[in-house]
């Protein structure tokens, strides 16, 4: 399955100039959310993952599906405040000024093997911002999973990434 | 399993006076997410659903591995300005003043059996938001399904779900 044609570029959205890569119409396709799915399992399964991060919100959709498809738990990454007991928090740079992610203090201990899921690696701000935050906690073992990259960003984050193999399955 | 053992009760979050059930707890271990998809799935399997809505943000988490599970398609229910394409949009109440879901105009179709799905049915307005929004493209057959309900919360918003018979493993 081509999976490229299953995901439908929206012009100017969410400001004018960008081609916003619309994987609902993916996802609504029980083929395509079958087959998206198998393909990121089959590529980490064996791996011992015992914490799935799903990053708010659509990296949510399919991390809870990998969760319970590699037998581990999910951890949410959320955005401040969003989380009721205490957290870690990291702050990441926005095209103008600044934003925070966090995780559960307790979500995560340094013998998880954890897989980070977003649904699109652009930047690679957050997925750094998430790094640090895992690292934080003594983690080790660590993988990146997406449905996309845009492969044509690069920039200091990104190239950060790289020692993590980063794993998508359509490339822009 | 006793699920709400899983369960964490924060208490003052988001406000106050609220305990709030914080289902990060059950998410993150793998026999507690588990059991609790499982038991969802084993509720809806042979109903045809076609897809499954999730509310977001936590309603993502357990909606796309229901859609998978149930061999569905998923579709997200987010909050105003987060979807990229045409959308149907409905309001609803909160406390002080109002905020709107949408979904895509072109998600469903009138003949889809749909799964709405969220972690907590409280008062019941989003879903029924989420219900008139479903009802609005013609669709007539449609389940709910939530982890929690807070079943002390009593109002003409969770009588108008009766009817739907909302489905929830935990009831407080």
């Amino acid at each position: 399955m081509d999976l490229k044609n299953m995901i439908r570029e929206v012009p100017d959205f969410p400001t004018k100039g960008i081609g916003f890569k619309d994987i609902t119409t993916l996802l609504k396709d029980q083929d395509a959310l079958r087959y998206t799915s198998n393909r990121i399992v089959q590529e980490f399964r064996g791996k011992n993952i015992t914490k799935v991060l799903g990053i708010e919100s659509r990296g949510f959709i399919l991390g809870g599906l990998l969760a319970y498809e590699l037998n581990a738990g999910f951890v949410p990454v959320r955005k401040k405040g969003k989380l009721p007991a205490e957290t870690l928090s990291e702050s990441y740079q926005l095209e103008y000024g600044t934003d925070s992610i966090e995780i559960h203090r307790d979500a995560l201990s340094p013998d998880d093997v954890v897989l980070i899921h977003d649904d699109l690696l652009a930047t690679g701000g957050t997925t750094n911002a998430v790094l640090s935050l895992v690292k934080k906690v003594g983690v080790s073992v660590i993988y990146l999973s997406f449905i996309c990259d845009l492969s044509f960003i690069k920039n200091e984050f990104k190239e950060n990434l790289e020692v993590y193999k980063p794993h998508s399955l359509v490339s822009y």
